[in-house]
């Protein structure tokens, strides 16, 4: 059980410190190599995804990954931006089944600047397309040319999707909501974007395969809505990588605690990289201020679908679920009347809660 | 003075039977000539934007629209269905500048699926590009082809900009925000997407024309979180077409009352088209249950915008305040202890106002 332990940029190395203490206290054989990505790794070799990383994350099993990016890094050459090493192993490794959950903890209920009636339970798992989309489609560019008489700058993107990539996402998604509430709700833009036109036509090829599952289909104008309105109503929700950028987002901050919120990303066989949902968080960086629990669950996520470790993963998930109750809680998450502690304090907590 | 007037599909007659009852209230020389749009345009003539309507809408200063599209015609082949009608009334008259501005009247806070400290007092002006990006950017299409060894289908389309759309687009919003708060956001992907980063640097160059405006950005996935998180933050907010459709959807919903909201649609004079920023609503069509005040706004907005007559702008949503401080409520923004009316009594009363 093979971990390439990436910490990244801004809280990432303190948040992936208390990660890899409570892998440590498991009891499980795992071996960890640490590398760099992001903007840590532009400092160190000039570029966001070097070759040493490259060649640990291959070999390894997982990737376990704290946070990447920040301001020092925005104004360097794109290639050489630190969210260019994200999608580069993401692409890299073909992690093309992002899963995102979305959690209201009953404890940080108040936390939601929804009503509580809005949120309250609320449990929805977006999985999201990874590695295709607009965001690796080609053609792309900005360049000058002539528009009506004028030479004018012209910048350009292609959302493209084949056959396969469409269907293996939606495999994912229907088994996901197989396990779960066996609803899954697919987000597109048919009636404007042939791609996702293509996307719903498959959705339905690939619902025959899964009647246990209730299909819907929601165009993503309204799904942005219904989250607000209504989130409740949904259980999985799967959509393609630029959707699923902004309506994950969306959906994690309904609870109001994306500080909780940790993510997977698979490949065809359980290989995964690990990350909270949340950023790099620059302006509270290496203050002992940043909550470690999504990069705690994101390990918990990390044992159960990369290392089939459902017992060990349980047992990191209810020890986070003690110290909310026990009332620890990082800034991000603080209330009066709870205990505010700082990241290594909230490590020291899960690890006695183990 | 001359209006183009399409009731559409679904509740958009009985919604604009009322706001045309308004308009004929207040003593102006308007003339009004009704045509089709959307499916009920494809029911009487086999297309969503029939010849007729567009000679009507091109020879009129404005048009008002009810509201187009329905389950009936989801079925047909693309070019017949309604919302082609509306992207092909959008594209025609080169209405590029869509406004959508997202209001909590303080009598409905109670509306909102937030909490009231969240939106009470909200007030986002959603500036988004029409006649862009990838909803008309080409090459687009479904084809077979060979992909990994395998004929497969691949669906794709193209997201496109050239700097005169950006440049028109900000100036509109810069020129909106000069006659509010003086905040701009402008949203884009520009850690991903060529075209966005082409829309920022855009920005960056037109904010030098606003000095007295604020100029921010925001990534679009930051933004749909941001909305939720607090919205107050937000004075204008301008992007693209696609990213525009879902986060001025999101936007409106934070209100928990889309029925109160009105949009315009302009051309670079001023020509412009009005409707709700709700959907046709087949299954409420015909029981006198919608709510008209979107409609009756969106001529307050034609009145203003196209016909620079603010007075009678003024007069109309004045007339709209006063009918909910009355405790007048259509069954979408009804609680108990108001006054519940349908789609004619409201009409009634925003009459009796004036
Ligand atoms: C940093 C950025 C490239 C990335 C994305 O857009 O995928 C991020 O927003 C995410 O969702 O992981
Ligand atoms: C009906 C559809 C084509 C349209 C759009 O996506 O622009 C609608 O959602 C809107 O926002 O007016």
């Amino acid at each position: 059980m093979k971990i390439c332990v990436l910490p990244g940029d801004g809280i990432g190395p303190e948040i992936m410190a208390e990660a890899v203490r409570v892998l440590k206290a498991l009891d499980l054989k795992l071996e960890m190599e640490e590398g760099l990505l992001g903007g840590c790794a532009v400092d160190a070799t000039g570029t966001p995804y070097p070759e040493a990383t490259q060649k640990l994350a291959r070999e390894a099993d997982a990737v376990l990954l704290g946070a990447v990016g920040g301001p020092k890094w925005d104004t360097l050459p794109r290639e050489q931006r630190p969210e260019r090493g994200l999608l580069g192993i993401r692409k890299d490794l073909g992690l093309f089944a992002n899963l995102r959950p979305a959690i209201l903890y009953p404890e940080l209920a108040n936390a939601s600047s929804l009503k509580p009636e809005i949120v309250a339970g609320l449990d929805i798992l977006i999985v999201r397309e990874l590695t295709g989309d607009i965001y690796f489609g080609q053609p792309r560019g900005i360049e000058t040319r002539e528009v009506n008489g004028t030479q004018q700058r012209v910048g350009w993107n292609t959302m493209i999707y084949a056959e396969y990539e469409i269907r293996r996402i939606l495999k994912v998604a229907f088994e996901a909501a197989q396990k779960r509430g066996k609803k899954l709700c697919s987000v597109d833009k048919m009636n404007v974007l042939e791609c996702t036109q293509l996307w719903r036509d498959i959705a339905e090829e690939v619902a025959k395969d899964y009647p246990d599952v209730e299909l819907t289909h929601m165009l993503v104008d309204n799904a942005a809505m219904q989250l607000v309105r209504a989130p409740k109503q949904f259980d999985v929700m799967v959509t393609g990588n630029m959707f699923g950028d902004i309506l994950s987002d969306e959906a994690s901050m309904l609870t109001g605690s994306i500080g909780m919120l940790p993510s997977a990303s698979l490949d065809a066989n359980n290989k995964g990289l690990y990350e909270p949902s949340h950023g790099s968080a620059p302006d509270i960086a290496g203050k002992n201020l940043a909550n470690p629990l999504a990069t705690i669950l994101s390990a918990a996520m990390m044992l159960r679908y990369t290392f089939n470790q459902e017992a060990a993963a349980q047992r990191v998930e209810n020890a986070v679920k003690k110290v909310l109750a026990q009332g620890y809680r990082t800034g991000d998450i603080y209330e009066p009347g709870t205990r505010k502690v700082g990241t290594r304090e909230m490590g020291d907590a899960v690890l006695a809660a183990l």
